[in-house]
């Protein structure tokens, strides 16, 4: 009886408290546990130090380090990414790992398919189908000895000694301190994104929710669908109801556009069905200072207003000056009660970047047509957090999906091709020639507006010449185009059972 | 331009702000907003008491206003239901809802299918496929204009005038005050359920993770991956990476049991390929004071224990003293350091069950043959939190969603007869016959004990003569078994997916 060994083992393990015998792997896969496993607990609960400290918990302090002080002779090359962004991840699917050993920083452990987020918030898709892990992305991360993905934050780099310095992130699981450590780079990729601009406005930060990562759609969708309960309460007066229901967008580039045709197209499809006594409170209005997709065509523009405002969506030209917990304020005095209000006005510097001692374009990181930080030695940054510098005479780019994902693919192979000249290690591509200049071409831009109804605009300035397109074709090249761009097969998958089931039995409702 | 019209419609708006008229309704599909849709912000702009007060909110106080007072002759009777699990969820399934109205008070607003909770903390599962909106389940609830769902807590009940008291669940959400609301029923059925057993023992509540809830299930996953990747991170030291990775699992039931299979199967599958850095260090223990798997018969629970020590788990025989932030001290005194605590070690009276002022039986609500609590009128219990009466001469049934779902279809038969013979209204019911009385006969038990092995007992008792099987096939039951139970055909369609999908590529890893 299996049962009655291991409580003989319990017995002997108290006798033995004492041991000093202690083994440090224990057999995933193992025989009816041994007396050394056993011994583990023992060892501990004799200690009088046994009380968990902060310095208990760290062997080293980092560099130096076995595995992260600079990489030795025979050692391949380290590359450090910081971000799991579209840059990000994009680079790292394209590093050669035979060739370098790869570490990535980031405070998640996944890649947000962000065009597709805004349809989890109102359940057409699920979260999980929109989120990738990194150890898909590059599998080298979960399995090569020396590289590594750290769930942490870069607070600072010594670009001088090329180490930078991070610190782990716990969300507040248990009050655990966070742990600090540093990491060599040989060569540094800084994708480390921006952050949604709020414009100094009073209240943002406390009251609306960003729609930038996965747990910003669940919250959203939280938030959504209790209001759309709290609104049945008995006793709730007209004008609350009206206020829990009253859904405010601000911003209306493609983010807040595409976030309100899929709330109005959850309106009038499932909020109907589903929560019959409410759903003559529940609108949705728009906000945007300018004009909305500012950067599609004006024939799609007149396109988009005509078919929002058909489904539903008030458009209000305004400016926000104040927000407060139940309502917003614009500048010409008028107050707009809310009972979801999401935030979607650009992206800016973040504080990270911002602190970072290094010439910076527009707050971005200044690169060369080699995406380098020149200043600095096997520095690189790519997507929203860098910018060409005014030396290149090119613009600084916007801050798209489709700019970070050709930066980190374009750099991959510039690393590799480094990488197989013998310049990976630190300060030895001085002489490696780097291949041509990063060239962007715009590809053009898409973006969903409720049901069956897309635009596509493929003119690869606002000014030049293409085409352009509304509607159903544009929706199914919508829906197609973003198919295969998801990254797994796995999520590929998941996004088409997930479009499949909401045609079939609507969207889900349960609040989880 | 519709733009351009927006623009002159907040002018307007902003311009006539003392303008008292005001529409309740805003259309959803409409055509471009109109002045009375833009004079409710203006009006509340101009109010000088505009401020969001708690006297605002409400307009009624709940009893005597329209719908939730004592129904009307020409009305349908009423029947409140509390809770929304296994026995809440299949009677409100079976109800005839052109005969009652149905209302129902619970704090989710979707019912969990239990069994398969255990495989969505590790992935093999997708949180929503194991959750099923009431909505679905009775669709009379979304759209039957007197009939309710309300995200609340029952606060207490006033049996001699058929009133309940309610109280809105907002969990926080800014503060929120809750509302009060009171409901008249006809009929009363409570399915309110029972809360996990701590015994009393310090610490559970903050540290350890039960496994009742999504909610539960999500932190589980959270914390494990959070665990995985802190023990990589440079400088934790070799004894606080194998606790940081211990998951301990306190309760050798079925939860504990399929959750410890679980978990093992995914450090054999997943860990190692995903997380080989820390592959070793990850180990589970099952910590029972008594038998794991006490309902099954010895050869199954032999075939368990060896199944499960096969697969790395390791079952210790013991008892919980004291729980700490991050270790457990056992009676014997072995400390017993972990990095996840879950916590599955049976059910008890929940404080709004002890909290009701009618006989018990054991801390449950004391029901007769025919599912009422008969000291007072029109009151039914149901599932985890009723008992039978002594008087009755039948044992008290043990807290199995099997029990819960046979007591709920048997109620609603009984309800649609009383409803049938005239007797739904309140009081109506002294002379109608009741039919047969509720008779349970166990159909077995099943559990499973890791990657392809499970237990299916299909004896009616433990003395009793049938059945059991252990191994593949019952795996295969036991998977084709709950297929089938699964309530709606678009969760049976999910939790499919998603077993080919972890079969095909592996468990999803992202922590969103």
């Amino acid at each position: 009886m299996p049962w009655f060994r291991n409580l003989i083992h319990l017995s002997i393990a108290t006798a033995c408290k004492r041991s000093p015998s202690r083994k440090a792997v224990f057999p995933a896969a193992s025989p009816p546990p041994s007396l050394t496993q056993i011994f583990l607990f023992s060892t501990q609960a004799a200690s009088p130090t046994a009380a968990v400290s902060g310095a208990r918990r760290r062997t080293g302090g980092g560099v130096g380090q076995a595995g992260l002080g600079p990489t030795k002779g025979d050692e391949k090359p380290r590359v450090v990414v910081l971000g799991t962004g579209w840059a990000g991840c994009r680079l790292m699917k394209g590093i050669d790992a035979s060739m370098y050993d790869i570490v990535c920083v980031s405070p998640r452990n996944h890649m947000v398919f962000t065009p597709l987020l805004a349809s989890t918030c109102v359940g057409t898709l699920e979260f999980r189908s929109v989120a990738e892990p990194i150890g898909r992305i590059q599998s080298a991360i979960s399995r090569e000895p020396n590289s590594y993905f750290f769930l942490a934050n870069c607070s600072g780099i010594d670009f001088n000694n090329h180490v930078i310095n991070c610190q782990t992130v716990t969300d507040g699981v248990e009050a655990l301190d966070p742990w600090k450590f540093s990491i060599t780079y040989d060569k540094l990729v800084v994708a480390a994104g921006a952050r949604a601009l709020t414009f100094g406005i009073k209240g943002v930060e406390e009251h609306a929710i960003f729609l930038r990562e996965v747990h910003h759609a669940q919250e959203i969708r939280r938030k959504l669908l209790l209001n759309l309960m709290l609104s049945d309460v008995p006793g709730v007066s007209e004008e609350e109801k009206r206020r829990l229901l009253h859904c405010v967008v601000v911003g209306g580039g493609p983010t807040g556009v595409e976030f309100s045709g899929e709330l109005s197209d959850f309106i009038k499809r499932d909020v109907h069905q589903r929560y019959a006594h409410v759903k003559d409170y529940i609108h949705v209005t728009l906000i945007e200072a300018n004009e909305i997709l500012s950067s599609f065509d004006d024939r799609l523009r007149t396109y988009a207003t005509k078919q929002l405002t058909k489904s539903g969506v008030r458009l209000v030209r305004g400016v926000v000056k104040d927000v407060l917990a139940e309502k917003i304020i614009l500048s010409d005095g008028t107050e707009v009660p809310y009972g979801l209000l999401v935030w979607s006005t650009g992206v800016g510097p973040s504080s990270f970047v911002e602190s970072l001692d290094i010439p910076k374009v527009r707050g971005r990181i200044g690169i060369d047509e080699w995406l380098r930080a020149p200043s600095v030695e096997d520095v690189f940054a790519i997507g929203d957090c860098s910018g060409f510098l005014e030396s290149t005479g090119k613009p600084v780019l916007p801050a798209l999906a489709q700019v970070a994902e050709r930066q980190g693919k374009y750099l991959a192979t510039l690393l590799n091709r480094v990488g197989k000249a013998g310049g990976g290690k630190a300060s030895a591509a001085k002489d490696i020639n780097l291949g041509d200049q990063f060239v962007y071409r715009h590809l053009g831009s898409m973006a969903t507006i409720g049901r069956y109804k897309a635009l596509v605009d493929l003119r690869q300035s606002k000014e030049g010449k293409g085409v352009s397109l509304a509607g159903f074709t544009s929706w199914f090249i919508w829906r197609s185009a973003y198919l295969t761009r998801v990254i797994s097969w796995r999520n590929r998958f998941y996004v088409a059972i997930n479009w499949l089931t909401t045609f079939v039995f609507g969207r889900d409702i349960s609040r989880i």
